[in-house]
């Protein structure tokens, strides 16, 4: 961590923060500019993050120089992780896998119809929300343990382990019975209480980027999960808000490469929400699979137009069967297979 | 509800979207321009809101015409609500109230000094955090029980009412037990099982806007609570993540008038995270107030650079005495009292 | 400016970067981490901050320690300052200065009629654009060098001084024939060359803040016309571009107080704009002066609804009548008059 | 264009709607809703897109329903544009062109041995920098004549087109004497006096979009360029701004496909400053192609930690030289040459 002081600070306040420093166990040493002083805190940084150094009399910034994520960084491991979900692994792997299924899961004939389809044309996993977090309290909120049953039916009849939404600490039991990876939504990723309570579980967490956290943020919420002992956590980019509006969200594949270069962590992207009109669903795939993503989550739905949420955004099976073989081509090409 | 068709679109297609309106029950009233068709929809909005009708072919957009939310909206009672906190009435009563105090309880000796310090100087209400959302999980994270006991004994010693904040439904219980005012933070704004779990409390609740929420997201999660059956909601302006960095947010009092025109429900704004740097949150508490705020939630502290969390925000109870006069004079000014 | 290497970087690395610091005539003063080297650059920053010292091998980042401007900073003059605009001081003075007018002159009449309404009100300063920066090619374009001379009539008439924009440099002699201040309007915050242009004039210079431009890069815009030479400039908040789209901008007030404590410039505040709706420009007007705005800008138009440019965010005539005791009521509270 | 009037509006003030509506010249469809009367206006939107509607009384929205822009659209040509850049097509055409050069044109020897570099690599077009738009008035503002001078010699010696900014309209003719394409900046995007001037160029213009501008403006502005004679825009995403500080802009790939749906005009992409990390600037080149980029703009530089501006993000040649042949997998991925 660096001090820098005010233009006015004394040389009372000087050494009083370099005392409060060595306070905390610290060292510090001081250069001398022409109108500030800078002070390097050397030690530990961790030990003085949460203190209010900046709120002491002298100091105009304080910069940190380690970063506040230990076991999400690359440097905890020192290269890129793959995390197993229900047996197909996912990161750093030569596979890219496709994460397929409707926004929500509406009828047990839904979910295994397109469950088989998608499995038919290339998908790895089955996605498909039982619990569903909706901006409206009139709004459609899911089948809940009825959704999961119906998960577990597909995954009965085509072998594809199953992502899905976990909303509240308390259904953590309930989820885990039929899931094989849990979800944490957009909403909830910093929901501290769910991450926590998803750290203690047994199955794999799909962190889902909020959707105006930064990617520190997002590497935060991970090293939540990391910390109460669950080490396989999935990154997942699915757009950002910003001022444009003509599309839903803007999908943030700089994030794709730099939380690559940040942490060992498997990255995913979904484009279906990062752009939100399913015209472009394909070609935002494309690009997030040339950026670099480990794994694509897709809403397929067979039935767009008569989805319980976010049929505007969903392909159909046909689109996504077209889509598939181009998939395969961009994967080869960047030096991975479909 | 309006639709709008693509140029392209044929006879066929209008005629399924049409079609699809009667099915919903609803009335489609047809009108032809050069190169679309407008359909309007007539009838309760609210049977359709949800309905994909957007990924029905030949369909180019959708224009909601009726607000989303029914119980929040200013016209379902025609006029401003007070809510009842503790006793003191905040929104639609002559005097503007102040909620002080620190950003977290760290000892009884603290809040209890805080709380006499404040409370001679003007303050209605007191605001404390015991269970603290903190973006590392290696941040201090609140004293928990023993923080809302300290809190309960500062209100015994000053009798202030006391806010603070509920990140888990789980705890709901003991909260209760000890809060006169539930505070959902910013971060759970969207938590909708959180939002539910409140709806059923008998105590009101200070909705803090999500740092990246509309107001209409934001009025929507109010509205999750009212339908539960809790009709005490509080809205809380803080502050939004913008571009800008020099600030922590971007304090959006545009947001204060415009809530006041949109619902009935009472308006807080948060100066001290809406600005995030000491020095300016006197100004901005006079900007809110000028805006038209019912409450203002300011956070002081006796020893902002020992504080356990955002002492650089804290402003002291110095210069929260010294502010007081000014934010009297600005209140008076603007036909309300302090 | 503060280096700070990468935890990779070895002793050579170092070497260089240290060697490239003193090759531009500066010292170097290194602190040794656990991890990283941090290396103090002290002397002129001015001679190092273009220098892409970030490219060197072993670089991770760069912390600038002084601030990129001098003239516009508080320092330079160490008090606030005030600036004439044909006879009216705003800045450092006691009275707070109203600024009102159409978004466009539209005829003589129209702007005559204008400026004699509000001056009896209260307004200090006439606006009126002549030269119309328009998003689209097809909307109306200002009346040029026709409503120059409208705006003329309208000050002969009624003493008020002429505030009023320039979009291209060629304008300069033709606006400077007619006005009292220039306008440099959002757009062109960042029109590098028309800063320069307008920093060569004799008249005061209006700059609004680009509606994506950070406080800093404001500050910088209104040094490239400081050190053209021109002393008089006033900065302008006029709402920034964020996500909400209930407004048409977000009206950033945290930049009033901030601004003033980072320049010693006058500040504008054009709540007009930085809501966009003529509902709620009143009670944003009283915040920007509870906020220490210097002056308001307000856009007043006889009849909005048949305006060319703007219609639904001005104010009429007697709104603006209703507002003027309260603005000065709020004035008086901050130890300002109107 | 949809009106949407107030709950409360009076008949009286629904007929004035109508009559103003048909003072126009357009024809009015009246639909009557439970609460609100919905009115389409048919006819030529044009002609009232312009007016003041939202501010006659009784008039809560306005829905536009045709596109503000002709030209530009894709329905203007009803098919993907392809422009001539010196010879060198980039839209409509089975080949991607790769745009390389510096920042800034530093010297003869710099611009002129970049150039042989990236011609042999495989780029189609030199960029570089003559005049030189920068945030602060102290740092290198360019070559400006000399700086042109030099691009021609690197033409005359590799027959790489040149593509170089102008930033001021006096300059136009100067640059038009060495330059095959005139590019118009991130911050001269709504700088409408320039694009009009270049709209009477015979040169085709590269048009970056505004950091801060929608997809709807940026298509305005090449409206501008188009409405003055000149058919040749080339539409550039170069990354906006948002809440995001980890990279210096945010890549917004959406705006791609987004684009080819709603205009005829080409579509480029740079990298470089979308992310401004010069470490993740081939994983984006990737990407930009894979979302269709008909063409990419890439800063090349021989040593990146001397360069006069933008070191940072520059990569050198021997990483574009590992880029091209990924860059030639991807394009044949998705059907294109390079």
């Amino acid at each position: 961590m660096i001090i820098i002081t005010q233009p006015s600070a004394t040389e009372a306040q000087i050494d009083s923060i370099v005392a409060r420093v060595h306070e905390f166990g610290l060292d510090a040493q001081i250069s001398r500019g022409a109108s500030r002083v800078i002070i390097g805190v050397i030690g530990a940084e961790d030990l003085v993050r949460e203190k209010p150094l900046a709120a002491m009399p002298g100091v105009e910034a304080i910069v940190p120089v380690l970063k506040p994520y230990r076991l999400a960084s690359y440097d905890a491991r020192g290269k890129a992780s793959a995390v197993a979900v229900g047996g197909i692994m996912i990161g750093a792997t030569h596979d890219v896998a496709l994460i397929c299924g409707p926004c929500s899961v509406e009828s047990e004939d839904q979910i295994v119809s397109i469950a088989r389809k998608v499995k038919k044309m290339g998908a790895k996993l089955l996605r498909g929300g039982a619990f569903k977090p909706r901006t409206s309290p009139y709004s459609f909120q899911g089948l809940r343990e009825d959704g999961l049953r119906y998960l577990a039916e597909a995954r009965a009849q085509t072998g594809l382990p199953i992502i899905t939404e976990i909303m509240d600490a308390r259904d953590l039991p309930i989820v885990e019975r039929y899931a094989d990876c849990l979800q944490i939504g957009t909403r909830n990723m910093q929901n501290f209480t769910l991450l926590k309570e998803v750290g203690r579980s047994r199955l794999p967490v799909l962190l889902k980027r909020g959707f105006s956290a930064t990617i520190n943020d997002l590497i935060m919420s991970a090293e939540y999960i990391l910390s109460e002992g669950n080490p396989n956590v999935l990154l997942c980019e699915r757009g950002i808000r910003t001022f444009e509006t003509a599309t839903r969200y803007t999908l943030d594949l700089n994030a794709v490469p730099l939380l690559k270069s940040k942490t060992h962590l498997p990255v995913i992207v979904d484009p279906t929400h990062g752009i939100g009109l399913r015209d472009f669903v394909p070609r935002m795939s494309l690009a997030s699979l040339a950026a670099g993503a480990d794994a694509l989550l897709i809403e397929v739905h067979d039935s767009p137009d008569l989805a319980k949420s976010d049929g505007e955004q969903a392909i159909t099976p046909d689109t996504f069967a077209d889509l598939v073989p181009r998939l395969r081509a961009v994967a080869q090409a960047v030096g991975r297979a479909l």
